[in-house]
């Protein structure tokens, strides 16, 4: 965070990184960091050797997983037919040695097991520390399914973080390379640049070529968990022809995902052949990118989704590894018109229905939600979901308020997000200034995560997160105090913040200038603020003067509470 | 509005001003439009001339005003000691003849006096073509105080518009020369630009030199309302010493203003003496400068607050000009800490009562809101003015929904404004991302109004506005059917909009490509919806034919959704 004062620091025994904002009275201020090893000058990274992995003795102590030689990774898994033309086209180096993936030695591996058996693990612990609370209302959490922590046995690289209504709300960025754009070193570097900005979960959305190989650089790299939509990659496997899709190709891909340590997987399993037709009269249909192959597949097969049918072999999978679901809203809204229709909620109680499988076999489960909806409808969804879903964590993306806006859908999203987390939605997806338009680039990432950490903090707020009122206060404190170093420091961009003082008032006195650039040294309200304060210390004095008998407030006629030599700018 | 197709055009015999958007199949699409004359080629405007006064003739038709000198503009009112100093630093043109003021013959000559006559005057008529309504609803409207139309006399250059909870909701743009920087030619530059992004009402928040000239400029050629808070000139006039000013200082001002062609007017007059030390306690005590001002004049003087002492000779002014009252909220909170406190709502308690005596003299009146308030009490704000100030329009600045991002707060404030606008807040008042920071540019400036026009928009949606679904609708069945240049046309920034494009698919020929440029052509689950569409269509007839013992479905299988000659780039 350019120019930014604030530093690292670890707390506990697990070492939970915490980010610390010194303030110019000496004191710090600390709050929650996800940007991982990156931001910690202790720590030297190499994206080609990948983040240390801090979770492996975790994993590893207990004793519930081995290793096994792992599917072999073959050509088809970047998109190239052959070992000569993958060789030939490769361009990127591979990463360094690779780890033996582990599995289940028997039973479920996953945090909703252990919790489930009362066990405290040390991922529970870690998120404990993180959030503030105690270890055990973590793991009651779990257990409950209120609350999940993605936590691939094979993605030890990353610090765990729990998703639940009753914690901190999170954001989730998405990045990948389109079939139109893109390399695997920006993807790369776009995942550092969003979780330096606070994402707290990242998923990667790529398609096209050299997906495997783009996938392993991320999750090696990363201090957060990854999401994926394993479908994506099984229809580039058929050449992307959605019919040519099969339950066979799908679970290989999504072995090869859970090998490799992807942390969740949205999938699109509520998509039901019956429900397909519900979308005909929409304005916009299926805007869901999986929603849509899957039911092209549905409809020209007419049979019932593949997803739907396998999901509890797809559960035993995904629990030998723990990998969450995180079941995809396919026939989500695409336009305010649509919103809340019966298309949406059909889906939607088939994915309550996905969830007490999912739960039954211990997997750990989230929801996904919409998309395009007007204000008026946000709760409606969410108290159905909650419902439907018997609290399972809730992940939407937005919702946009309005269709009007392309090239500002940060914003109209924004308003969505903000709302529907403060009604209780557990995790955000973002949504960038170029949603509907193109790709994102590296400040479009960077304007949609602190847009939706505005989201998430708004809803924190208003669910009466103390820790979260304590980071307004702090702010609120500096700005009335005149302290705009430490205004700048405790913002969540602090350069940007700085810049646009700069721009008015460029001189470094300005930073200690006791008013506003935007009114002036004599409409500052701040300033006038203090002043009254002094005078109403002085009132109160004067008030005991009275009761003794004396004048009173001759003194404030006097004494104009901006006295005329301090008018001038002189100060500036 | 760079590149836009759109044009402009009047709709009956008031020739009310309305934004065409053509489309690609021909039709037009109409939308509400601030932005006056500036956008008609068909009209030649001269900023050293001022606007063409539409209302003039209306106004004498009604033949109960009359001019008269009008008070001697004085060196002081641009803030000069005597004429020579005022003429030789006077470097900014003076406009050509200045019109002789008018002023109420006898009663009060206000839009609420004539409603509640059962006059129906050609500015509600204005109103109700450009709202869609009838007549006769904007009237009783106007007659039951639930909403204003403001237009004073000497601003004849202004298109009528209206605010009240029952119409659209509208924006408020502030600019102003602060004393620190920006110049006249500025501050009318950024008036028209604010107007052609959206804003409904300009407020002029100039201090410093030139107050009286600035704001000449600003009126001649606004075809919007225009609000300033007469006390920043004011305070001027006295040296920026608050204990300096008086009702005579105030008075002579607020006149001037009026004569100008002020629209409407933030006055203080609920900072009670008694209410000042309700402030002590918060985290960032008074935050309107309007509010300090006065603070500190009442504890200077110990007495009660002049504005509240001569309110019924304010109304008496305002009602000869028909200038209407916006109630400022000068102890609205400044931080989240500081939301709905009994400073805030104690002044508000005032605020009704102030409506009550401004409406029994027949002058229109509006009431100011917050200000900085978490998600969870922005509601209570709203039922609570409603309640207090007898269904009078709320306007509010924001509210901003959490303070930790300075260099955000249009999204901060753009959350809490369409909230508040959804819960029946008349008139949102912008927040640039300066706000806290710095001066607007003329990028902040649209940033701003386009942020405040997404959030109006988001609340007249979720309050069931049948005209704001329309253009949603347009716009996603445009983005549904790959009608880009539609899409583009129909956002609020077709500019932006087009230019986001082209940065992934630059080529004219990807204008009309039948795919989005995030997924590519594979993955674009439009596209994919649009093969579902035609296949259903497939399906029905298929089983007509089973109904006839046919095969069914065999059709399908053999074809897939997304041919493969069709899946390559060789559209683009």
């Amino acid at each position: 965070m350019s120019g930014a004062r604030f530093s690292k620091t670890y707390q506990g025994e697990l070492r939970v990184p915490m980010r610390e904002i010194g303030l110019s009275d000496g004191t710090v201020f600390t709050v929650y960091d996800t940007s991982g090893p990156y931001t910690d000058p202790a720590v030297e990274t190499d994206v080609t050797r990948g983040l240390s992995p801090l979770r492996e003795q975790w994993i590893l102590d207990r004793a519930d997983v081995v290793g096994y030689g792992g599917r072999q990774v073959k050509p088809l898994d970047d998109g190239y037919r052959d070992q000569a033309s993958w060789k030939r086209a490769h361009a990127v180096p591979r990463l360094g040695a690779r780890r033996q993936p582990l599995r289940a030695a028997g039973g479920p591996v996953t945090q909703l097991a252990y919790a489930r058996r009362g066990v405290v693990t040390k991922e529970m612990e870690f998120v404990a520390v993180r959030e503030g609370v105690e270890a055990e209302f973590v793991r009651a959490e779990v257990a409950a399914g209120r609350a999940i922590i993605p936590a691939n046995v094979n993605h030890p690289e990353s610090e765990p973080m729990i998703i639940g209504r009753n914690f901190l709300v999170k954001i989730n960025a998405n990045i990948g390379n389109s079939a139109v754009t893109s390399s695997i070193e920006e993807e790369v570097e776009k995942m550092t640049w969003a979780i330096r900005w606070g994402a707290d979960t990242v998923m990667d959305l790529s398609t096209g070529r050299d997906i495997h190989t783009t996938r392993e650089w991320i999750i090696r790299n990363s201090p957060v968990p990854i999401g994926t939509v394993p479908l994506y990659q099984a229809l580039e496997k058929v050449g992307g022809v959605a019919p040519d899709l099969s339950w066979e190709v799908y679970r290989d891909t999504l072995i090869e995902q859970c090998e490799q340590g992807v942390d969740y997987v949205t999938v699109h399993a509520g998509v039901r052949l019956s429900y397909v037709p519900l979308t005909v009269g929409r304005k916009t249909g299926i805007v869901s990118r999986g929603g849509s192959i899957m039911a092209a597949w549905c409809l020209a097969h007419h049979r019932e989704n593949f997803l739907y049918e396998n999901f509890e072999e797809m559960c035993e999978i995904l629990a030998s590894y723990d990998v969450a679901f995180s079941l995809g809203d396919g026939l989500r809204p695409g336009s305010i018109a649509d919103a809340n229709d019966e298309a949406q909620f059909a889906e939607l109680r088939t994915l309550g229905e996905l969830t007490g499988i999912a739960r039954s076999r211990d997997v750990q489960v989230m929801v996904e939600g919409p998309g395009h909806v007007p204000m008026n409808k946000i709760k409606e969804n969410v108290d159905l979901q909650r419902e439907l879903c018997d609290d399972a964590p809730f992940y939407t993306l937005g919702p946009l308020v309005t269709d009007i806006a392309p090239g500002y859908d940060h914003i109209t999203s924004g308003i969505g997000a903000a709302m529907i987390g403060w009604y209780g939605t557990a995790m955000l997806c973002y949504v960038t200034p170029k949603e509907h338009l193109g790709l994102p680039d590296r400040e479009d990432v960077k304007t949609g995560v602190i847009t939706y950490k505005i989201a998430a903090h708004a809803a924190d707020l208003a669910k009466g997160h103390p820790k979260a009122q304590e980071w307004d206060d702090a702010l609120s404190e500096a700005r009335f105090e005149f302290r705009w170093e430490d205004q700048f420091e405790l913002s969540l961009d602090p350069g940007t913040a700085r810049s646009f003082h700069d721009e008015t008032l460029p001189a470094a006195p300005a930073k200690t200038a006791h008013f506003c650039s935007m009114c002036g040294p004599k409409f500052c309200s701040m300033r006038i603020s203090h002043d009254l304060r002094a005078a109403e210390g002085m009132r109160a004095k004067s008030e005991e003067f009275v009761a003794g008998g004396g004048e009173v407030y001759v003194q404030l006629t006097d004494r104009p509470l901006l006295p005329r030599e301090e008018r001038g700018q002189s100060e500036v």
